[in-house]
């Protein structure tokens, strides 16, 4: 397989900030994704869904579809970043959950979990690193790979309490496989969103970076490590550990989408979805679109 | 609802050492309990069974009452905590426990589970304001709770198999649910009574306070935190971490109550009591009452 | 019952480097154990198996053997080391394993499952006084019993994932018992093998030790502190902790032993231990054989 120099690369002007080696574009059309690998055979999946990669029925589609090719093509790895060095990924879009009828806010959540099952239980190790916030589904995406590398000075958690929705069940469950019951619990009633820091202090990430390279340079370091583990081994290995949570969203995923919709549906949700979206429109019209944190 | 200065209120002379704000004495004519509701619809129910707060069935009944009330009028929190600065609560009643037949003992642990299930399950926040030392079910007590701030230099713990008796299963699953599964294996088969200090370490508290006025900013300040997050919210989120645990013990609460039973109605562990208890009445005949820690 | 000066005893001279109290030789004709028991009734039970203590079906017997014995003649408590200095236990053997046919791979996971069941269910405290490398099984023996003090400098860990197989089951979830999710996920997924030092970080063993010595003062302070507690409180509260665990060991003993033997039969494995083998050889030839981590 012959690579290219990603300067040579028209779409691959997104990583030009991020790396320095060799790396060619992967096949596949993607309009929001940016999908890259590098010279190990590691796939760096970049979302550039502008302005903070929110997550819609195409964006999740596609972050499906790429996880099924790197399966069959068997990378060694997979970075998962975003295109921003502000929000790594803003949550579920709310405009689509708001304009849609209850079809197309089911077929959004189950999406999402379609990516959670395929990133959870992928074959090869996966790594968020994380540029920006990730509240709500930023941060449930991030649990889903295997380590989190995180850039300081920015916030991740699911708030979706303090937003007046709460976390869904798959969201409780894989925080609780993340962080202990404690601090889960705390998080959780509070819709709490942890600074970079204090995400590492309580294990929320793995470890802490300057900035975007440093990010990339210890997910490589990470992946790195891994290459002496025959990587058989480790998937089941992996699967011991998630295989339970994995058969649970995977059983009962018809009712955790069911249960999310009609949440959603509700008249005082809506109520409270409408005034945020409100909000947001005002900041974005005082220039200050930084964080939109949705569920 | 007109509310009073605390000082114009005849039983509210025990909050006068705790707060130094308007409160007005809720309805209810208990013998062992006063409860107060200060401006912001937070209720005060402290317990003054002199002199150590044993739990007899009256003073649990009351408790349970208590929170019944607090649900039907929509409080927006409560704090629990003792008349005493010495002890938060020493476990159950020996006494009772020891001249009872046995299907009061039934009662009375029965009574403790349903206090269990309301307060863990409330659909307002719970803290507990630990005033002194708090053993045996005192720590279940403050398990209980969703927050727990206690005063220095005191001890909490279940203690059960320290004095020959063993943790309930309820009380073995809650504390699971508290501190980790290996910090709560040690201190569970030694029956370790915790310092404020390491109750602090191991995540058995949430919070050290100097002394009562401390804990009590610390709990209003915790739940004024909370004020932002609409309840509806808050409390699902709260069942999806708890609702596993509440369904157990509702389900098999009188399971766990024969169980409960039988145990102490073993000769070897009357015995025990027996012993136990003596030293009690040598300790007060010496004067020194402070610690009574009973299961 | 008479006791021995540890030095009149002919195969007491291993604990000649351990203790300077009494002991007496227990009964029992082992060839791969030393059991004594102290003058308080404890019993210590050295492995010395030259030159690894790896585990085949013989050794893996008679401490099941030993253990049911220990259970009879109610001792007050076990403390299980290594005659070596350098490694505790290097997991099973893996030359019985190569050369051995499926019904004797069976018989010897099968076995080591047997003595889980007894030794972390056990009514008397057990402590592993780790005083060298304990990889694999050696790590999953050490976290069966109850308490775990390591000589500073060599490494435990499950590290089957790194050498190519995988951890059996009941070494995932004995491990998630021990320490938590994310660590033991970490942990697994790579085949860490920790220092002692990051062992004691990470809740993986209980107290670092200087030497042997340091190690069974720790391990007689951790018992000692245990008899106040009456036994039979602690071995209920104990089963409350434990009980889930060993009962689906138990029901699932034949899953396990039929899922490790179809692993170690399959001929990519067969390959790669035939290189690991081929290297452990070759350290030899060159003096240098201390560490074998086998799982």
């Amino acid at each position: 397989m012959s690579s290219y120099v990603y300067k040579t690369t028209r779409r691959g002007v997104l990583l030009a900030k991020t790396v320095s080696y060799q790396v060619r574009l992967c096949s596949g059309n993607f309009r929001h994704l940016e999908v890259l690998k590098d010279e190990n055979n590691v796939a760096i999946v970049t979302m550039k869904r502008a302005p903070v990669n929110s997550l819609n029925t195409e964006l999740l589609t596609e972050i499906s579809s790429v996880l099924t090719d790197l399966e069959e093509t068997k990378c060694s790895g997979m970075i998962l970043t975003s295109f921003s060095d502000k929000v790594f990924c803003s949550g579920l879009d709310i405009y689509e959950i708001f304009k849609s009828k209850p079809s197309a806010i089911g077929t959004s959540f189950s999406t999402l979990l379609e990516v959670f099952i395929k990133l959870y239980g992928s074959t090869f190790p996966t790594v968020a690193a994380i540029t920006g916030h990730a509240p709500g589904s930023g941060c449930f995406l991030s649990m889903s790979c295997e380590y989190r590398i995180m850039v300081q000075n920015f916030r991740i958690g699911l708030n979706e309490t303090l937003l007046g929705f709460r976390a869904p069940l798959p969201f409780v469950k894989l925080m609780l496989n993340t962080i202990d019951h404690r601090n889960a619990e705390l998080a959780l009633t509070s819709g709490r969103l942890f600074s970079t820091n204090e995400a590492l202090q309580v294990g929320l990430i793995d470890e802490m970076a300057k900035d975007r390279a440093d990010a990339f340079d210890k997910a490589n370091y990470f992946l790195n490590q891994l290459k002496m583990r025959p990587p058989i081994a480790r998937h089941f290995t992996k699967q011991s550990m998630r295989g339970a949570l994995l058969q649970d969203i995977s059983i009962n995923r018809e009712m955790y989408v069911e249960d999310h919709v009609s949440l959603l549906l509700q008249p005082n949700i809506r109520q409270l979805i409408t005034v945020y979206m409100a909000n947001i429109k005002n900041k974005k019209n005082s220039k200050d679109t930084r964080t939109t944190p949705v569920p």
